[in-house]
């Protein structure tokens, strides 16, 4: 027997587009469930890095939904761009009056759960979304299985998918759940874990000759660095010793603290957007409808602005029966997600070393990366975009 | 029997590098000898666009070189970056103080030979230069025959190669007539001159789905535009109308003035910067060092920048015996030559449809001309390289 639920706004996936656009909405009156095929634990220790824009550190602090981003989170005035053997600053502080905080993205999930449960909110872990039904009726439904594999559907005003990249909801919204943009990249990050002081306050970011490096933070003692590599890289073939010597002549000039490695994954890079995030009353928000490789670091923040948006369209259509707004969410939304793309592809080309690419490349690389650093609009475009471009409707 | 001139510097070309060189210098009491294998009427009469940075025309008009640059030449206060179906203004006074003039560099080099005879220069046209010998001598040669094919050498304290794409030159400073950096772009330009009334005050850059087009002025009753083509197209394969047509679809919403199409030619696009641009006694300068593709309006500007460093490093060597800023030549005029390199790549690839361009590409491509018209900084970064970074030692 099918169990089912009845609500205004079912919710797949408590990644933080679905947990943000739950608590928004509740903030508003309108209820919603929210079900995530993933145990807590799960959710709140698969750890992800997390660079989160001024716009979206305002939206947790000031909705209640996270204190710890300022109060735990690391605020970063600046990033330094390293190539040909020099560090060159881009102060974000100076160039535009925002910063980004370092907050890594399961610690703002482990508020969200938090705040999401203490305000009762029907948050279920462990039931898994198989389909949506109904996108052009005023009833869409999930079609579920509960933790003991039971059927459960879900009936609402409203179904959003915010169930990742592999998202079940994405065939009812683009007639295919592979329907999308994509772009591949002939490379991936090479991540580490490792016991040592920080090697530097602001995150590096360091094209060289032998490829990309990014040195960032996470703790006083615990630090997370990346290496361009080969997307089938075995992380386990390299010792601690071949790491650090490949990381230090990345970041020529500037010299790691090095300390144990205990922890390695291997990153793989791709740019993904759907072909359509609505179709009726189901829409896609966060890496559903998008996913951007890591080097802008535009995953989170990107999901946030798509949250914003709904929100407020979601509002208008439930409160006010005014579908204007929700109308407008796809091509509103697209214009941020295309530019976010560009600057995501932007970093990451502007700074990786292609396994195709020439002489010729390189040194237009360098004059790329030198144009950008001498000039005050340069860095400005660099600045404004890694910290946000304004929110929509916020 | 050989006829030997001696000089003080021996300038193979009589183009914009070479008499805007040999101008300088004899300002500064250094004696040249100038050679050209072309005749001064194939000089002046083949037909090449100019877009002149505002560094460029002060050099010109303040070392008397041209006045007709200022009298003649169009100041163009900005440029029109079309994309889809909408125009956008990069506002060049505004942003950067700073404009561009239209002004066909054919017409430049009248003024500069003109000028140059005026004041007795020795400028020989139909002069094939073979080779450079003695670089790394005190007295480097240039291997030369006359208009009537005899032998003719020329001995100075300082050969410049100012002698084009196909430098011969070169070969004596880099080892080899083809040393160098290269990059070749699967597209070309479709150019073509019509008989109307200008259908814009100012250039418009179009990116299109169809491909890019670049709308150009020449004169109140000629105008030159582009239309980006496969580089092996027939120039006479379409008719007027096939050609109109595929130009209005291109600048989509912006109507152009028809007219009769009396000059076709295809130019091919290539990236090219010497391995060396300096041994000995013998220095590269202009095309026969870099050639840039078009979109950037880069290349007589970057020859003239050449100009400025090495007249400078040739009047501290010949006049002071100070040969500091000779030896600091190629790399300062390198940094400037892989920004130009950068920008021209840049303004071709956002503006340009690869021929492997997918959907991906092609939307992310829009959403980068988003991110630059929408930000005051990124039409800046774009404004100041398109007007032209400080010369160097000016």
């Amino acid at each position: 027997m099918t169990d089912t639920v009845r609500t205004q706004v079912a919710i797949i996936g408590a990644g933080p587009a679905g947990l943000l656009l739950s608590h928004l909405l509740a903030k508003a009156g309108i209820e919603s469930v929210v079900i995530d095929s993933r145990t807590r634990d799960e959710i709140e220790h698969t750890i992800r890095a997390g660079i989160l824009e001024q716009g979206t550190v305002e939206i947790l602090s000031e909705s209640g939904a996270s204190d710890r981003v300022r109060t735990v989170g690391n605020r970063h005035e600046g990033v330094e761009l390293r190539f040909a053997g020099e560090g060159h600053r881009i102060d974000f502080e100076a160039l535009v009056g925002r910063a980004v905080w370092l907050f890594p993205q399961h610690e703002a999930l482990k508020d969200l759960i938090a705040v999401r449960l203490a305000e009762g909110q029907d948050l279920r872990f462990n039931v898994t979304a198989q389909r949506v039904e109904g996108a052009e009726t005023d009833r869409p439904r999930v079609i579920a299985t509960d933790a003991e594999g039971r059927p459960l559907e879900i009936e609402a005003d409203f179904v959003v998918g915010a169930d990742g990249s592999r998202s079940v909801a994405r065939a009812a919204v683009s007639g295919s759940s592979t329907g999308g943009y994509f772009r591949e990249y002939p490379f991936a990050w090479f991540g580490i874990l490792c016991e040592a002081p920080p090697s530097s306050d602001e995150l590096i970011y360091s094209n060289s000759p032998n490829g990309f490096a990014l040195i960032s933070q996470r703790s006083a003692t615990i630090q997370r660095m990346y290496l361009q590599c080969d997307p089938d890289l075995d992380p386990n073939a390299m010792s601690d010793r071949q790491i650090w010597d490949d990381l230090q002549s990345r970041v020529d000039g500037h010299t790691l603290i090095e300390g144990p490695i205990f922890q390695r994954d291997v990153l793989r890079f791709r740019s993904f957007v759907a072909h359509e995030l609505l179709r009726g009353r189901v829409a896609l928000i966060g890496d559903a409808a998008h996913t951007v490789p890591p080097t802008g670091a535009k995953g989170m923040n990107l999901a946030v602005a798509d949250v914003v948006l709904l929100n407020n369209a979601l509002q208008a259509l439930l409160l006010d029966d005014d579908s204007r707004l929700l109308e407008a969410f796809p091509e509103t939304a697209l214009k941020r997600i295309w530019k976010a793309q560009h600057f995501s592809w932007w970093m990451t080309s502007m700074l990786h070393v292609g396994p195709d690419a020439t002489d010729f490349d390189r040194l237009r690389q360098v004059g790329e990366l030198r144009s950008v650093v001498e000039s005050e609009a340069g860095r400005r475009y660099l600045a404004e975009a890694y910290t946000g471009w304004p929110l929509e409707g916020r």
